[in-house]
């Protein structure tokens, strides 16, 4: 790779090659710098570092460099399960702290519980059992110290929705249960499969903007449905009014988060109208037989359901489609809700790592008759706020539960549907951030477009296409973005060697005789046809300016290529035939300060050479400077 | 949106504020200079700026500007028909170079047109007469001079596949015909629907590393095809002779643009071939009944086929992939022949006209007996290097057909069937380039994978399935670079303002309490989450790196963010937590030089209030001047 021909500096054989101008007519004398190639890197040395950087961004092994076996053993133990890394310094002081929260997410929990398992269309208790079991998994595989574990509105709703169109519940609930637990060991086994292959960034492909409008499309259609079942009941007036009051308690989501001290309203609050609405019924039974109530719910802890997993049969693709929607639906919430507790805590949750535990504690819920469960929100921002310290406020709640499933289950019984109803409805009236939309509308109007396509296609056409369309939309704007680059002419700040966009910068002064561009993109097939018509057209218009104004011709431009982060092979040739068709026109091409991959691929394909020793610089000012000196010597 | 929390400076209110620090530490004393935000405009006026980017980058009214009504009727006929444009300054000269040129590629053409048309399956006669209507039409409609229009093996051997799966043309041929004759009208609907949308760049997005692969992968299905036909005549030796004389000649196609003056051997060598061949086959009539010739060919021009064209039936959506693969697949030849022609004689032609003139052309083509034509690479290379001049040579073309279709069918009888054969394996053969696609290996390894693909795919799979995949493949490579964005830690290179990359160039030196990085990528949903994780790699990195060191600690990071071309609200609020998650471990954020548009959005945000006053610097150097010598100031 013998670079001589040019500028271009090989980075193995360190020669600068500073040459200092005899004359400058824009700023002051400047020396030239050289353009460095990278570090040589055989092919597999780059592959390396590419998918190092691409599936281990985190260097999650960092802890084990430069260990003795006996730590490093102690340090695979403490990866795999981290309950190894904080129980040892556990105390009397943090249990306290935990034994509070956990108790408040109980609270919270057994309602809740009851209501999303009926939001999916599936019986009250398995929402209980599903506050049971995943919570302990989580404790232990879980490195977040505050998620607060269980079903969620999100997934409980796709889930009823998605598998509602293929069986219904009512005339044959074996097999609707049936194709609920297999859903939920492929969401697990989707969520755990992403961690192990550390994929987890697939996940981001879900933009927040797409979330927005997506939970807000979602909670219009649950809340159609329990409507429904709130109207069939207006004759029993008392009753809607727990709606107002609960909804003004729910909506304080993010309330709950800016005034810790008004946290127990929304946690009590659900139990609270439970236990009130119970009271009534139960006292007014002899006289309203139209309510429809809970009734009998089973006694006992979660009975096994692995032989309820069914792998064959026509019903398998809707299983295994429920799955992995509803797998990625909840491990971006549980995933994004771990992150937000972190960052506040100022503690790192490794994402890859998340997905193993919550996929895990997913395949083990199935096998355990849970449904699809994660780090929820609201338990999360109520765990928070009650001072959880560990996962152990997890282990409370589960206690909590248990207790509930082995000797309270009787007191549900006169619990009418109204108030679930109610709670689901209040539950998922938080979800529409109309806020969030307009902020979204104001800063950023193409994220505003996802956020209204994944909110019409969920209500209008079906939650995975309206997914798909909100995703799809998210990558289109990615792929706009490089397809039709921003491309800025450039002027000299006077007095500096600073070269600013002159339509931004009313300071920044054209420079007689060269055009200045800078591209604002990677130079791919996508754009390279554009971006030589953009630049050309940029050429005409400049020239037309210059006729006008009877300045001095063109001779030169630079193409400033600092953003241009990465080219391909049909950039490569945008650029090469750029240069001709320039040169045909006695124009010369300049290229300023290309990125390292970049300088290295011009070089590789032998283009640099046909720039010859003034077609490539550092720095736009260095160019300008080198090359007004040189016109002066030869005029 | 009044400005003055910060060092942003609003356009309109255009007060520079530039203060001078008391000292500095690391480079000669300079002067702080603000970052402003781009010229206001309204919600509309930013539509408007980005729709005509995207449609309109060439900005073809610009003739338009400031002229008179009668000039601008007459400019906007001669855009509708560039024939005006050319026509009055034509004269006698050009038009003797026309007519030797169209003699010449009329020479290429019959034969051409007969092996393309069997390479579809279709009739000979089809064949000729798609090289009759199609460049009478073009040569109206059409912006390039050296475009040779005809059939095109590419698009030729598409439609005789994918028809192919559907229907046999040995069984139903009336049938047959009518699907090639619809999938043509498609094909012309949607490349003038392209063109007249100003969507040509979707065609962008068939990169060069796609069509490589893609043109090798259907080389090899269509010629061990054809070899099923060769090989059932090897008792028939003496005209095996001719597959390597032609497959010498056509492989010149690279060559026939070094070498101008071969060009009539390639240009001559298929009529010679089929000339000679007939004779021998019409001499040997009585000895060799086996070998297959063409047979009767009806003599007379087109017949219409309007009536043929059927828009309902079990078909239609057979025809419509048909048309839409064939269309974007020929209109993908003709544009790039098209440019590189022009590029060659320094002239310009417009994409979206092309792809009008190229779709009217098809349309009126499905209504008169002609199947998928474009601009050919090999017809208008032959047309280049003899000289043509304008499209009249394509009319001298179509008048050699002309007179072939009416007087000369009679003596094609006798051709045989083999030659065809030969013609097509040695046309196809040459679309093999082994050269390109090392090339891609050793520039561009994704590329490459994009090639390899595309060449499988079409091969083992299906030619749409295959291209999809080829083209799924390049998007991939596209969100890839987004989505895991290089970052590189910058250094002072001494005694300049210069910060560049410390890997790369080795005189840069690292400033001490600083971390400088660059964030080469636009920050997106799909990469907000890694950045983040990635940035405070860096820093613990750094921070290791120190203690090891002995080095000063660490007290500010800049973020470098010229590469950063835009910013979505998940950037937004990445940078926010960023910013949050530093000032917790006592560390300061600045961002320096953020382009127009992340300015902006930083600023809708009031993200960048946050910041105050000394978190926004317009280049890294004023940023490590002025905190530096703020920190002495304070220490």
């Amino acid at each position: 790779m013998g670079v001589n021909s040019n500028r271009v500096e090989d980075f193995s054989s360190h020669e600068t090659s500073i040459r200092i101008p005899s004359t400058n007519t824009i700023s002051p004398p400047m020396e030239i710098h050289s353009v460095c190639l990278p570090p040589k890197k055989t092919t597999l040395q780059k592959l390396k570092h590419r998918l190092s950087e691409i599936f281990f961004p985190d260097d999650p092994l960092y802890r084990f460099k430069n260990q003795q076996w006996c730590k490093k053993l102690i340090l695979a133990l403490q990866f795999l399960f981290p309950i190894l890394q904080w129980g040892p310094d556990y105390n009397l002081k943090l249990f306290r702290s935990d034994i509070i929260s956990g108790l408040t997410i109980a609270s919270l929990a057994i309602p809740q519980g009851i209501s999303y398992a009926k939001l999916a269309n599936l019986p009250p208790i398995v929402g209980l059992y599903s506050s049971f079991v995943p919570p302990l998994i989580y404790s232990i595989l879980g490195s977040s110290r505050h998620l607060g574990v269980g079903p969620v509105s999100i997934a409980s709703l796709v889930m009823g929705s998605m598998l509602g169109e293929a069986v219904s519940y009512s005339q044959d609930p074996i097999l609707y249960l049936e194709l609920a637990f297999t859903a939920t060991f492929f969401a697990g086994l989707f969520q755990a499969s992403l961690g192990l292959l550390r994929l987890g960034f697939i996940i981001d492909f879900l933009s927040k903007a797409t979330l927005v409008g997506f939970m807000a499309g979602a909670a219009v259609i649950v809340s159609l449905q329990q409507l429904k079942g709130l109207l069939g009941i207006v004759h029993f007036t008392s009753k809607m009014q727990f709606i107002p009051v609960m909804s003004s308690v729910f909506n304080q989501r993010d309330e709950s988060m800016r005034k810790p001290k008004l946290f127990w309203v929304s946690a009590a609050a659900p139990l609270t109208s439970v236990i009130l609405s119970t009271l009534i019924v139960f006292c007014l039974k002899s006289k309203a037989h139209g309510i429809s109530i809970i009734g009998h719910l089973p006694k006992g802890l979660n009975p096994p359901s692995s032989n309820m997993l069914s792998f064959n049969g026509p019903f398998l693709a809707v299983a295994i489609k429920t799955g992995l929607v509803t797998g990625i639906l909840s491990l971006t919430e549980g995933i994004a809700v771990g992150r937000t507790f972190a960052a506040l805590k100022n503690y790192q949750v490794d994402g890859n790592k998340e997905m193993m535990a919550i996929g895990f504690m997913n395949i083990a819920g199935s096998c355990t008759s849970c449904y699809v469960t994660t780090g929820s929100f609201s338990r999360s921002a109520v765990n928070y706020n009650a001072g959880a310290q560990s996962a152990v406020s997890n282990v409370v709640m589960a206690s909590a539960v248990l207790v509930t499933l082995l000797f309270l289950m009787p007191l549900f019984y006169y619990t009418p549907n109204v108030i679930l109803a109610a709670i689901i409805i209040t539950a998922v009236i938080g979800l529409i951030d109309y806020q969030a939309a307009f902020r979204l509308w104001k800063v950023d109007k193409l994220d505003f477009l996802a956020c209204s396509c994944s909110f019409f296609g969920v209500l209008f056409i079906s939650v995975p296409l309206g997914l798909a369309i909100a995703v799809g939309v998210s990558v289109f704007k990615i792929l706009l973005h490089v397809t039709r680059p921003n491309t800025v002419a450039m002027g000299n700040i006077p007095g500096t060697h600073i070269y600013q966009s002159l339509n931004r910068y009313r300071e920044a002064l054209r420079v007689s005789s060269f055009l200045i561009l800078a591209v604002e993109s990677p130079i791919y097939f996508a754009n390279s046809t554009y971006l030589q018509e953009r630049i050309l057209r940029w050429i005409r218009e400049e020239e037309e300016w210059i006729e006008a104004n009877n300045e001095s011709t063109l001779k030169c431009i630079i193409l400033d290529m600092t953003a241009v982060t990465a080219i391909d092979t049909s950039g490569i040739d945008m650029v090469c035939e750029l240069r001709k068709i320039l040169e045909k026109q006695s124009l010369q091409l300049v290229l300023a300060n290309p990125v390292g991959s970049v300088t290295e691929k011009l070089h590789q394909s032998k283009v640099l050479e046909s720039f010859g020793l003034n077609g490539l610089y550092l720095t736009v000012g260095e160019a300008v400077a080198d090359i007004s000196a040189l016109w002066k010597a030869q005029p």
